[in-house]
C-alpha cells in the first residue's frame, strides 16, 4: 500500500526528549527513548499560507454549513479547520459523523447572577453525535487509524471515551474492543458502545485490571489505543479554540475554562493557541483549568504566586504529586494522576493561566443553575463553571472579562446524579383532585 | 399592556368550522364552537415578499450562524425562518436556547444496505438542547406564551414534552408544572424537568388521572397547555421542512418520513409544504407517516388504494378508529388515539403520501443498524426507518428516490431499551489474563 503521508509532512515528537516518529507507522504512542507522550506537528511551511488566508477559507466553509456537501470540511465543525488540524489527510479517508457544529451560548440570567459580572459563554460540546466533547478528537483519531490501515482499536473506559471510540470505529469499519469490569458498570454506560457494535469484554476484576490488560494489548498485541495516549485526539480538540475564535471574529476571549480529567482539553486548547500565535494571532486566552476537590492533583500542586513561564512550570512540576481520587458527582474527571499532566502544566503556564478547585457542593449547584437557564450540562461542566466563579471571586477573572467555558458532555449521561441532588424538589400530593393540584400551583 | 400583535396579523383558525380566534388571548386551544383543534395562520400578504426574497434572507442568516450574534434568527435554526413561522413576533420576546441547527446526514453503509437502493438522509433532531425534536416547537410555543404574558404552563408527559416545556419555561421565567403518576416514572424521566426547575407533581393515580387533572387545569384554572393541543408548537416544527429544503438548494426530496405519535410532526411538515406551495415552491415531498404495530390507529385505517385528495381523506376518516396501544420499545409514540389525527390525515392525503406500520422487531433492528453507522437514535426513529424499508419494498418509494427521515430524539434517552435488545453481544471472560482477551479479539 502506498503511504498516505510521511514523517516530513505530519510527525510525532516526544514532549520529553524531542524524538521524532512517523504518525502512520506508530502503534504504541509512547516514546521508545524516554517513555514520554507524543505531540503531533505538521509541515505548515509547505502550505505557504498567512493567518488571513486560513481565516478566509475557514469562514467560507462555515458559511456553507447549512447546505448539502460531501466535503468533510463543510459537514464537520472539526474538519472545517482541516489545515490547522491534520492538513495532509486525504478527504476520502476522513471518518466524520458530522460532529462539532455546536452552539456557543451566552450565560443565561441564573448563571450570570451566580458567577458575577463577567461576559460568560458556554460552548456546548455535549451536542455532538455521542453526546460529549470526545467526538472532536474521535473524528481525527479514527481518520488517522483509517489512513494507517488499523484493523482494531481498544480502550478501557466506562464513559465518553468508549462511546466515542465505538462510534467512530464502526463508522470506519474498524473493530473496537471496550474492556470493562464485570458487575461494576451500569446499563447506561454499556448502552452506547453496545449500540455502536463494539466488542464489549467484561473481566472478572476491577477497573485497574481492565487498564492493565488494555495497556498490555497495546504494548504486546498490536491493539491501537483509543485512550488519552493517542495524540491524534488532541489535534481534533483544537477545533474548540478555532470555533471560539471564529465566533468572536477571530479575537480570542480573555479566558477559556475547562474541567481537567486526564487533561486532553487543556493540552489541545494550549496547542491550538500556540499554533495561532505561530501564524501571527495577537492576544491568546488564558487557560483556567478546573478540578473537583475529590480529584485535584493539578489544582493542589499549582503555585498561586503566578511567576512567569519557565519558573512557574518548574515549581509546579516539582510540587506535583498524584492523589487518591475520592467520591464526586463528576466521575468522568475522577482521575488522581492525569495522563497528560505534563502537557496541562506546560499549556497553563504558557498562557499565564490558572487552576481552580471546585467544591463538590458548588459543582453540583452549577449544574442546577445551568438547568434553570434551560441547559442540562454534565457535572464536569459544573467543575468548570464553579471554577469560573471562584476565579472571579479571587480576582483572577476581572469584571467584564470575556470567558468561554467548555461544556464537555450532555447532562443526559448523568441523569441519575442530577435526580439524586434534586429529589427534594418533587411534590407528592395526597389525592387526584384537580383543586388540590391547582392549590399547589397557586402557592 | 399594549398588544404585541393582533388577530389581523397572526390568528387561530379552527380546522373543523373555520372559527377565528386571537392567538395571544387564547388559553384553552379548543374551538368554542365545535371543539376541534386550531391551526395558526399569518397575514403573509402584508410582508409583500416573493419566494426568492425569503430564500435570500434565510440563506444569508444560515451563512452567519458560526458568528456571534444576539439575533435569534442567526442563533436558532428555527427562527432562521422567522417570516414563515411567526413573522410578527418581536425579537426581544423570543425565547430561544440556540436550538435547531442540526446535522442532516447521509445514511451510512449499514443503513443503506438495510433499506435498499434509495438516497436516504436523516435529520438529527435529537441534537437539540433537550435532546428531542420537541425543541423546534418549544421555542415558538414559549415565545408566544411570553408575548401573551403567561405565568404558568403545564403538561402531563413522562418524556420529551415535559423536558422541552420545563427547559423553555425556565428560560422564559415562566413557571412549569409537570404532572406525573407516583411510582410509575423512572429517574431518567424525572431528571430533565427536575434540572430545568419545573414543579413536578406526583399524583397517587395512573397516567390517565394525570391527563384528566391537566385538562381540567387548562379548562377551568387558566393553566396554559404545553402539550400537543398548542398549535404554536406546530409552527416551530415547520423548520424541519425549511431546513431540509435549504440543505438541498430549496428542492424538496421525494419523501419526508416521520414516526407518528400524537401527529405533530406530520401536521407541521404538511403545513410547511403547503405554505411553500402558496409562495410558488414547485414539487413538494410526499409524507410517509410511520407507526409501530403496537400503536397503529392511523396505519391500520389508512387506505392503500391511494385515491386522490378528497376521496382518500374521506375514506380514511370514515375507517379511522382508536386502538388500545400495546407494548413497544417506542414508548414515545405509544398512542392509541392521536390528538392531531385529523391534521395527519389531511396532510398525508394532500401530499399524496402514505402510511407504514413497522414491526417491533424491525424498529429495534433499525436502531442497531443506525448504531453500526455511528448514530444512536431513539426507537421512534427506528419506526420511521423501518417504515422507509417497508415502503421501498412495497414500491411506494422508488429506486433512487431521495428520502429524508426525521430522527426525533437521541438514543441516550432510551439507553435501557437499547441494552435490553443487545445484551447478548456482551462477552464475559473467565480470567483477567491479557492472552485470553487477545484470543477473543483475534477470533
Amino acid at each position: 500500500m502506498q503511504k498516505i503521508f510521511g514523517i516530513e509532512q505530519s510527525w510525532l515528537s516526544c514532549i520529553g526528549c524531542g524524538f521524532k516518529a512517523d504518525l502512520l507507522d506508530e502503534r504504541k504512542f509512547r516514546c521508545p527513548k524516554c517513555g514520554n507522550l507524543y505531540d503531533i506537528d505538521h509541515n505548515f511551511g509547505s502550505l505557504n499560507k498567512t493567518l488571513g488566508d486560513y481565516i478566509k477559507v475557514f469562514d467560507e466553509r462555515a458559511a456553507l454549513s447549512a447546505h448539502q456537501s460531501e466535503d468533510p470540511a463543510i459537514r464537520s465543525g472539526v474538519w472545517r479547520f482541516k489545515e490547522w488540524i491534520m492538513p495532509f489527510m486525504p478527504d476520502n479517508l476522513i471518518i466524520t459523523l458530522n460532529e462539532g457544529i455546536v452552539p456557543i451560548v451566552r450565560a443565561g440570567k441564573h448563571l450570570q447572577g451566580w458567577v458575577g459580572d463577567i461576559d460568560l459563554y458556554i460552548i456546548m460540546e455535549g451536542m455532538t453525535p455521542t453526546g460529549s466533547f470526545k467526538d472532536f478528537g474521535g473524528t481525527v483519531m479514527m481518520s488517522v487509524a483509517n489512513a494507517a490501515g488499523i484493523r482494531a482499536v481498544g480502550c478501557a473506559s466506562t464513559g465518553d471515551t468508549s462511546a466515542m471510540a465505538a462510534a467512530y470505529a464502526t463508522a470506519a469499519g474498524i473493530q473496537c474492543a471496550v474492556i470493562l469490569p464485570k458487575g461494576k458498570v451500569t446499563g447506561v454506560q454499556l448502552a452506547q458502545p453496545l449500540v455502536y457494535g463494539a466488542k464489549i469484554i467484561l473481566l472478572p476484576g476491577d477497573f485497574d485490571d481492565c487498564m492493565r490488560v488494555m495497556q498490555e494489548l497495546v504494548a504486546n498485541y498490536g491493539l491501537y489505543p483509543a485512550n488519552s495516549l493517542n495524540p491524534a485526539r488532541i489535534e481534533g480538540h483544537q477545533a474548540t479554540v478555532f470555533q471560539i475564535a471564529q465566533y468572536f471574529g477571530w479575537q480570542l476571549p480573555e479566558w477559556i475554562t475547562v474541567p481537567v480529567g486526564n487533561g486532553s482539553n487543556c493540552s489541545s486548547i494550549g496547542k491550538a493557541m500556540r499554533l495561532m500565535e505561530r501564524f501571527g494571532q495577537g492576544k491568546i486566552s488564558r487557560i483556567l483549568g478546573c478540578q473537583s476537590e475529590a480529584a485535584n492533583p493539578l489544582g493542589k500542586s499549582w503555585n498561586l504566586a503566578q511567576k512567569d513561564g519557565e519558573a512557574a512550570l518548574e515549581e509546579w512540576e516539582a510540587k506535583y504529586e498524584p492523589v487518591k481520587a475520592g467520591d464526586t458527582s463528576a466521575t468522568a474527571a475522577r482521575i488522581g494522576n492525569p495522563v497528560s499532566r505534563d502537557k496541562v502544566m506546560r499549556e497553563i503556564t504558557h498562557s499565564y493561566g490558572a487552576m481552580q478547585v471546585a467544591a463538590e457542593h458548588d459543582l453540583n449547584e452549577a449544574v442546577s443553575i445551568c438547568g434553570k437557564d434551560g441547559h442540562f450540562v454534565c457535572p464536569q461542566t459544573g467543575i468548570a463553571l464553579a471554577g469560573v466563579r471562584n476565579a472571579a471571586k479571587e480576582g483572577w477573572i476581572k469584571k467584564g472579562d470575556r470567558v468561554v467555558a467548555v461544556s464537555t458532555a450532555t447532562g443526559l449521561k448523568f441523569a441519575e446524579t442530577a435526580v439524586a441532588h434534586l429529589q427534594h424538589n418533587i411534590i407528592s400530593v395526597s389525592d387526584c383532585k384537580t383543586e388540590t393540584v391547582a392549590k399547589i400551583l397557586r402557592g
